[in-house]
């Protein structure tokens, strides 16, 4: 997810202090990593590559420390894979004793075209801020720099904005400490495929999942960095079947237990620093959420003592989501809400928000039974009802289609609900899985998240062999494009999309990406 | 001064182990004092002013907490003072809570100029890095923002690069640590003119020369920080009628002698750090004034010890100075040398440069004889000769004045200096001052430097009112024009003169500006 774009309601926060204790007490230890670069590249044009942009090697980066740079010249280095961390920079002056500071510009990147295209030509919608440049004075040469933030990236751009006709510079040493909470010898080697291709999304499913576990699991390393609750459910899922960090999944959901509102709400996302916050964006479908990843980690890990703890977090997320029923029982769509669902600016999200409503009071169900919960049969008869009044209210039998909304928009995102909310029979629902993949009018999918919960959709229809084709592609297809993390956004029909009105600003390793291991390892295609 | 354009020579340096750690002893403790802003100002275009630009007032800088800046907004304040020192932000989000780092503009400048005119079209030949402006990400808010490097400043602007929509930032705390080893509890009260212009432009100087003792007496604390040696002699001048810190000359003496090359030369000017490095500059006019400042040094103090050890580092410099003569006893002008003289790019340095060889003799000579030194007497014939060499070539009867070059050319500096080095009889020194007063056509002066000794010389001819009325003039004009130190460069018929191709690259706090304390203090005008 990224950050919202609206402002939400004030709201009163009812901290938990146990919750906190715990989650605080599972904060992870980051492992480092020394990583240097591995080539010097110049940047060329080719349309045939993503935005235009390619990384030619132009020598090796141990020939770096030999070339001396006067004001105006800049020099790009390849790391050869993506990290994030600190980075540090040796300088050391060439000529005579530097008679004025060095200003130097540090512009890191992930992709080609951010060393390709100047960022002070960036006009998104999202801060600017993002944009990882640095522009620093270095008063006393030789000078061992090290930089305070934590960047992620692949490509290093260093340009010299001034010296003085005296000196030049050259840097002799460049270094990344790379971080993250993702113990790679715990990596489970579970993949079966013998499929190159697929191994090959495995691959770096993983590493784009490693790159986003830190301090929690965060949405994206460059952007926005931060714990959202709707990438956890799916970074968790990926997690079980890799790295198995279950600590860290135990440690956000304590988390976000532990920072609801005054109505018990849980929050969308939680910013980690200067000290836990609960942003003030709450999304119906991400509060929802919280139910199924309990559920998730509870089938994963077996620990009942969580499950028994946060069991009253998730069921209150449940009345809050059925307090949005209209009359009929189904979720009431107006100006006033937001549930996020997927990136479509015209999607209405009023139909997939019904079948979240009901994917996760069917987990709280199975959650109730377990905990021997008075309240499961209240469960049941709910989900009884709300199925109903989907199957009434929001099914077209003339298209053969669930509808959304006042204009009953038809979309990918309704029907791919319904499915994994198990609202239509699974006849019926292979057979709208079918007819979908023929729709050319339906609201398309726009993020890797959308295309994840599409494939599950395929998968638990039976469309295996249609899930695996495609999973190549849409995320072999990244590979083939450049992908070494995958990316926040893709769309193969149009490859420089971004809701945010720039590529520059869109995330190039982001967590809701990384679930290729998870499909592929849990229903071992 | 500043720094050179050319690069000389590779020479080598022969470190005097013992004169460093004299030197390094007498590092002196820097005074610390809390500062904060008096105003929030504005820049208002006004064609009377220095550079077209004026501050106004707009609000008391104790209200600017209250006021929070977005994407694109921007407040100035004024300290009321020129600093020198470290400066503290203490930033504070308002509305929800960050969602998206602060992208931070950071401008100090001495005046508003720097404010009001941005420094990406700064197109001088000095390097832009001396431009004291940077941005900043902040991550974490609320964040103490502490800035690593020193600035010289009055105002300050920060302009607020992006946020995100979700909130905007406020300024809680601003403060500048102003350092100076200047003491003013020592500070002479000897100032006895009951002239109040005098009053104002003696308590400007002092300020500049307070600004300007750090670590070592700097050039100017913006740009070139960096301890000179004609920039020293001036400063340790007016240093000894005001803050008497004659420990710091003393230092400065021996860092010059502790670096001479592998000839004796002294180097034109000092780096500080990484550790000391004796720049490869070396000036013919700035090696010979170690002459003078340990001369003033001797006579201020009565530290025999130190004369007697830096004596022979005196000498050699008018050994060397002497290597320059021709067949006929004058300075050799050719295009391999460098003095520095002033600014002015059209003057020839044969003439005063001839002076100043002589001037130095002079002040050798009284150190020989105070000292015994047996080469009293071939310091008196060279003299002797030199300046029977000057009046045989250099001067023309026929104008009535003193000339340079191939070309003959005439100008305040030749004439000046053969005045101070007391080449003409006091009658003919006299009736040359006055003529030159008159002179149009003559190189003018272009720095205060130049000025300085223009008003020194007119003292020693006995013109006393006019040295007090050229004073008020020069000095009391930049009062006028809005200096509160005073500055590097400053042409009354050009106020925006610039011999680095933009006013906005001046420094206008500089050490070679702030002798009219010693010249008022001194002379009792």
């Amino acid at each position: 997810m990224t950050q919202a774009m609206q402002r939400q309601e004030a709201v009163s926060i009812r901290k938990n202090e146990a919750f906190a204790a715990v989650a605080a007490q599972l904060e992870p230890r980051l492992i480092q990593r020394e990583c240097t670069p591995k080539q010097v590249v110049r940047m060329i044009r080719n349309e045939q590559q993503i935005h235009g942009w390619q990384a030619e090697a132009v020598q090796h980066a141990q020939d770096l420390p030999g070339i001396s740079f006067g004001k105006g010249e800049e020099v790009i280095v390849d790391f050869g894979e993506h990290l994030v961390g600190a980075l540090a920079i040796r300088i050391v002056p060439v000529g005579s004793p530097p008679d004025a500071p060095l200003h130097l510009q540090i512009t890191l990147g992930e992709m080609p075209v951010e060393m390709a295209e100047p960022f002070s030509e960036y006009n998104g919608w999202l801060s600017s801020s993002w944009l990882q440049e640095e522009r620093i004075h270095l008063d006393v040469l030789p000078a061992a720099l090290k930089l305070e933030r934590r960047y992620s990236f692949r490509y290093l751009k260093l340009k010299v904005l001034d010296t003085s006709p005296k000196y030049k510079v050259s840097f002799a040493d460049i270094s990344c400490t790379a971080v993250t909470s993702a113990d790679r010898s715990a990596l489970s080697a579970t993949l079966t495929s013998a499929d190159a291709e697929l191994q090959a999304i495995d691959e770096v499913s993983v590493k784009t999942l490693e790159e986003c576990m830190q301090e929690v699991f965060e949405d994206g390393p460059k952007r926005d960095r931060r714990l959202w609750l709707g990438d956890l459910r799916l970074q968790a899922l990926a997690n079980y079947e890799t790295f198995s960090g279950n600590g860290l999944v135990k440690r956000c959901l304590y988390l976000f237990a532990a920072y609801p509102d005054e109505r018990g709400r849980i929050t969308a996302n939680l910013f980690m620093k200067p000290q836990v916050i609960a942003d003030d964006t709450y999304l119906y479908d991400y509060s929802l959420f919280f139910v199924s990843v309990l559920h998730d980690y509870f089938l994963a890990t077996g620990d009942r003592n969580t499950l028994e703890e946060l069991w009253p977090s998730a069921y209150r997320q449940i009345e809050l989501g059925l307090e949005r029923l209209d009359e009929r029982g189904i979720v009431a769509d107006d100006e006033s809400w937001w549930s996020f669902i997927d990136w479509h600016p015209n999607l209405n999200k009023q139909a997939p928000s019904q079948a979240i409503l009901i994917y996760n009071l069917k987990r709280a169900l199975h959650l109730a039974a377990l905990l021997g919960d008075e309240r499961k049969a209240t469960l049941e008869r709910t989900i009884g009802e709300l199925t109903q009044a989907a199957a009434e209210h929001l099914w077209d039998a003339q298209s053969g289609c669930f509808i959304s909304g006042r204009d009953r928009q038809v979309s990918y995102a309704s029907q791919i609900w319904m499915v994994l909310a198990e609202v239509p029979e699974p006849e019926q629902a292979k057979a709208l899985m079918l007819r979908l993949l023929e729709d050319k009018s339906a609201i398309p999918m726009s993020t890797p998240y959308m295309v994840h919960h599409f494939i599950e959709a395929l998968i638990q229809v039976g469309e295996r062999e249609t899930a695996i084709r495609e999973i190549k592609k849409y995320w072999g297809q990244m590979i083939k494009d450049g992908a070494d993390t995958f990316w926040e956004l893709y769309d193969p029909n149009d490859k420089s999309f971004s809701p945010y009105g720039s590529h520059l600003i869109n995330s190039y390793c982001h967590a809701w990406s990384c679930t290729p291991a998870y499909l592929i390892r849990k229903y071992q295609l």
